[in-house]
């Protein structure tokens, strides 16, 4: 007797059935092929890396996080996102690129957080960065909001909003009225969809912004209008700070070139409120909104950093990238049934063998896969009741039963598992119609 | 200032550059694509499990190789292989599906074993199996030799064999022989290629097999012909043995099956050598051979076990299953200079803006973009040459310069990049000659 161990998966670690795997493949095929369109590189690398690498910036939640551990005298760490790996390879095999280096990853990382619903310690990130070597044209700000307009297009999205902004407009803002806790001011505003302006007023006034900046501020955030408008009016606030002009300046290319490539003005928007990873992101900055379900939050997040890998190289390598957190995308997506596969199942059609007749099935299924139709037998005795059940379970959406009758007139009963129609037809017909 | 951590990757871990990654998802793409075409469903579980889980049979080579930790509380382990995986997986989802289960799942898994040329820590199996409940029909096994082949067409080889033998064949006839150590036996019989018939001969009188035997092994194991005339050959060995008389009839229908499938009989052969996994495996075995490249080693392994999930359940679970190890096969014919790219680009052209010319380049590339042409817009102030260099590094067959001339009169200078010659289209030409 063997003892039994309850199966079971951690928690915090997704794990689809079969037919939820098959709309979570479709989605991710969606995001590779769009990536790729848009001419970035594959990579793919280790899940594994060594912790003085993946650690080398250090310091705070990631550190608590990280999945960490020892082999023989290595001391090795799950990636916790894809940027660090990406940085660690740009510097190794710098030679060997070419830059401005445009790649794609598509891949799981760990984060060892406090499990809650909708959360999870190993999840899916989709990720697209442009690095430049010394130097990265603004160009690369605008081509993102295309790449994921028609992602999402693709997923089966329509109403979606790319919300662009610049930290070089809100740093020279924030400079412009002298104020120096610029990090809770950031956080105040972010909530002004949640809390409503009153509330972010007297936030604002809290953590002491004075009566006439905290005017000013909402004033500023609530700005509104077309994007060229908002350009406009950023313009028109008489705001002389180098960085400020900077930002409206980038951000006016980037809203020209996003226009150019052929993304309706819909689908991006000028979002003074968005600020995005405060230590991090130096220029652009993108969140991504489901317009109907805002409550998901951004679904796809990025923006332009000043220097991917100082800790691994002198040398300066500005970047600008996005992310969609997939996992995350998906679960929530699938828990509020908004999204459904294309196909429910990945066969055409189930090959149904009556008593003795395995090898006319088999050489059936056989021309059909020929053919190029996803064929399958079923290869067990069992009543016809229960085969037909098991066709349906797995949604495939037309069985072929072949027995003396079929074999001798070459006419094939195939049924339409949805419709619970039947037809006779020869084998080209069969090819013809499925095809 | 920063301190610099030099970046690298732990030995052991493979990572590619972003040609040898194309080629590398090429082929991952052609494997999913031809599991999924047969009627395998998509798995993808966690990398990480519980480690009592994992290590539930435990013993041997399996825990030290492990990487396994502690996080919190939590033990915790990374899968070494896919079929531990499945079996915790079909136990714990067993009333959501239906059998026979038929999965594939492509994915990394992890071994600490020693570091060396061609093995790797952290590698890519490509797995598909069949599950039934209680019982699973031969038919079965006549499937994955199928498959296999077409995935291997399509991958790009030609010469390769499927070799079948049966498990069950093997136990009876040593059985038959009285002989014990069949792992010896076994053993020593698999070097025959190798070493030749007379050192096994002497090894195996070695290990204490009497001469008589040694030559009916010797005999038993050389039987040649084709696969009908193997089958005939062993009928005529004469043996009574029941476990024997089953091996030859399920091998027997298996070699019908593949036939059936059309499967030409060059790419499958019965070959009375092949044992694999002593203890798991209980039937059908299969190896697969590059023919031109038999250093190599079996580049796709498998077989039929008894019970999957023993471990989890008191439910007996039979099935049958095979595997590509990706990461080593893509290592050995990289090295080996046997497989290239369909395609060493996944961008059909870029686009070259002349000094102020981007917006129309941008405007451009949405026209071939639109129509399904990957396209990629270069974002850098630099020289025409350095421009023309960046595609020519990243196999980008096409460029099309944009500049003043091109814009006045509709018709752009596409250049064919291998060819170095270039011709004057209109938009819808370009469309037509690259679609």
């Amino acid at each position: 007797m063997t003892d039994i161990v309850k199966p079971s998966t951690l928690p915090g670690f997704m794990e689809l059935l079969p037919r939820e795997q098959i709309l979570f493949n479709e989605m991710l095929d969606t995001i590779k092929r769009n990536y790729e369109k848009y001419g970035f590189l594959p990579l793919d690398t280790p899940v594994i890396e060594k912790s003085e690498v993946l650690l080398a910036k250090g310091g705070g939640e990631t550190e608590k996080q990280i999945y960490r551990f020892q082999k023989g005298d290595t001391d090795m760490s799950l990636r916790f996102d894809l940027t660090v790996p990406l940085a660690r390879y740009t510097v190794e095999h710098f030679n060997d690129l070419s830059f401005p280096f445009k790649r794609y990853q598509i891949g799981k990382v760990y984060r060892g957080e406090k499990a809650q619903k909708g959360r999870f310690r190993e999840f899916y990130q989709c990720d697209i960065d442009t690095i430049g070597n010394e130097k990265l044209s603004i160009l690369n700000d605008a081509e993102f909001p295309v790449v994921i307009y028609h992602t999402f297009k693709e997923l089966g999205f329509d109403e979606f909003v790319v919300k662009l902004n610049n930290r070089k407009i809100l740093n020279g803002f924030y400079k412009e009225l002298a104020i120096e806790d610029t990090v809770s001011v950031l956080r105040t505003v972010d909530k002004l969809d949640k809390i409503g302006i009153d509330k972010v007023k007297a936030e604002l006034l809290a953590v002491g912004v004075s009566e006439e900046n905290a005017d000013k501020i909402l004033n500023f955030i609530t700005i509104e209008g077309t994007n060229k408008e908002i350009i406009k009016q950023l313009e028109n606030l008489g705001i002389e700070n180098e960085s400020f002009k900077e930002g409206v300046s980038e951000l006016t290319t980037v809203i020209d070139c996003i226009g150019g490539y052929g993304v309706p003005e819909t689908n991006y928007r000028v979002d003074l409120k968005v600020a995005r990873g405060l230590d991090y992101y130096t220029g652009t900055v993108y969140e991504t909104e489901l317009v109907n379900y805002p409550e998901i939050g951004s679904v796809c997040s990025g923006g332009r950093y000043e220097n991917l890998a100082s800790y691994y190289t002198d040398k300066k390598l500005p970047g600008v990238g996005i992310s969609i957190g997939l996992s995350r995308l998906f679960y929530q997506l699938n828990q509020a049934n908004i999204i459904e596969a294309k196909r429910e199942s990945l066969t055409d059609v189930m090959v149904i063998p009556m008593d003795e007749y395995e090898m006319d099935s088999i050489k059936l299924a056989a021309k059909l896969q020929e053919a190029g139709i996803a064929t399958t037998v079923y290869t067990e005795k069992a009543k016809l009741g229960k085969k037909f059940k098991y066709a349906d379970a797995l949604n495939i959406p037309y069985t072929i039963v072949v027995g003396e009758n079929e074999v001798q007139t070459g006419k094939y009963a195939i049924k339409d598992m949805a419709k619970q129609e039947q037809e006779s037809l020869t084998i080209e017909q069969i090819i013809e119609k499925l095809k």
